[in-house]
């Protein structure tokens, strides 16, 4: 199945919301709202976002009312990558291909739309034409995503953590909180907008689940994939003496840990609209580098 | 009139309450959470707060329903300034007479102890005991008040403008969009959440006064006060060929200057409960740094 293809008018659509309610570059301070597009527009597969959309789908939503909320997701993904591929933590100088944030407009820019887009992320949920209740809960899903209970808590723990042994639980630790917290969150937010809410959970231990296979072949592809693969320098985890799972469990081991989450994942979709494009995502997933 | 006596009760309970919001260093990742206490239970005047508190009272509501409110407030204070304080930004080393959290806890951790208060505000804002119009409203309140339209577009503009000839109308923009829009939104956070609503504007509007003559009087204070007054170095912003109203008005002209806008500040106070405190803090605040 080309995945590609089947996304890529979801791909379309995100990207020409991004565009729309990212800030202008004609309006002051240009060059953060030129650094929010150019880490935000990047090319990129769109998954968090295309995630919350396939959810609102699968129970019984219109994807339209999840547009912009799958936007926000998108720009805490940005925002986070931002400030990861920072000198004071990852200090990366390719990203998707390109030079990262803070190798392109300087260090305090790059912090600056990190934060920028952060914010923006939240006044996009904020104006959604949805219930309040409603509106609220996506915030409250997103900023526990994000957090140290989430997403930046797992980023601390990974920093911390180089250079020094690291056991099983805490590499997964790391990778449900720094990955699989936010496509968790990507598919919580989009059942929340569907309509069939008992589909809710499972939807979400389906994101958790792919989410947590998604990193370890991250891990994979990191060790074993070409720069072309990657947009970025091969075995940069292994120079950085990161915790991966194929340092831990080897290769072997690691890809069956990603194929079973991934199947996992899968028992959680049984008798969803869009159950094949939901399946085949956690499949894909698992396939290759998103 | 003593007005830290008078704010004392209410800095007490905005430091007992952060000190129940603000994850315990019992819990993963202890070195962040050690981190956001450090920052945000550092010795302060609390004064974004205490106008969100006051605010409240102002209208006709009880200050204890919005106390949550007041810290998240106080949370995104502390986040703009973990990062502001960065290498990559300021590069200061001292803040409020302590080591700035980089210095003491590494960069990687500040960079990510900001995002995790960043994010811990939005939590708190969306666990109010509010009706849920109300919540979303004070939610995008404060990320107007945070996002490029506000402190982290204000404080770009700002670095961007360092070594740079500066007119007084940039100048203007950074200081009514880095420090008068938090205190703004903590006036219309609190007034939102009190029952006179007719008030609303009048209290943001005394809001970006009071804040735009603080941040003079500010810019005053680093340029004539001493280490002791500052917490920090004196002269910093010269130093850095930062823009200030000294450096463009004139010490006499500025100091004017500050004064005119805390008595427009008060103008907009006439009638309302705490009239007298809300007066009072707005000449506090040109009078001395907080």
């Amino acid at each position: 199945m080309d995945f590609e293809s089947i996304l890529q008018p979801t791909i379309n659509q995100v990207n020409a919301r991004l565009d729309q309610l990212l800030p202008p570059t004609t309006e002051t301070p240009s060059v953060l709202h030129e650094a929010m597009r150019y880490s935000c527009l990047a090319p990129g597969k769109r998954l968090r976002p295309a995630l919350t959309l396939i959810c609102t789908q699968a129970t019984g939503g219109d994807p339209k009312q999840a547009l912009d909320a799958a936007c926000a997701v998108e720009m805490i993904h940005c925002f986070s990558l931002i400030h990861d591929d920072l000198p004071g933590i990852d200090n990366d100088d390719l990203r998707r291909g390109m030079p990262t944030c803070h190798k392109k407009f300087g260090e305090a820019v790059a912090i600056l739309a990190g934060d920028a887009l952060f914010a923006l992320a939240f006044e996009v949920l904020g104006n959604q034409q949805a219930e309040t209740t409603v509106v609220v809960e996506t915030m409250k899903i997103l900023t526990r995503a994000v957090g140290t209970y989430g997403l930046v808590g797992g980023e601390t723990i990974d920093v911390l953590s180089e250079g020094k042994p690291v056991d099983a639980d805490t590499l997964e630790l790391i990778h449900r909180r720094k990955t699989a917290s936010l496509i968790a969150a990507a598919c919580e937010i989009g059942s929340l907008l569907g309509s069939k809410q008992d589909a809710r959970p499972k939807l979400k231990e389906y994101g958790e689940c792919m989410g947590l296979a998604f990193q370890i072949a991250d891990d994979f592809l990191n060790e074993t994939g070409t720069p072309e693969q990657l947009g970025k320098a091969a075995g940069s985890d292994r120079d950085r003496q990161k915790a991966t799972y194929p340092a831990i469990y080897g290769i072997d081991e690691s890809r069956k840990k990603a194929f079973d989450l991934a199947e996992k994942a899968i028992q959680n979709i049984q008798g969803l609209v869009n159950q094949s494009i939901l399946e085949g995502l956690a499949k894909y997933s698992v396939e290759r580098l998103y």
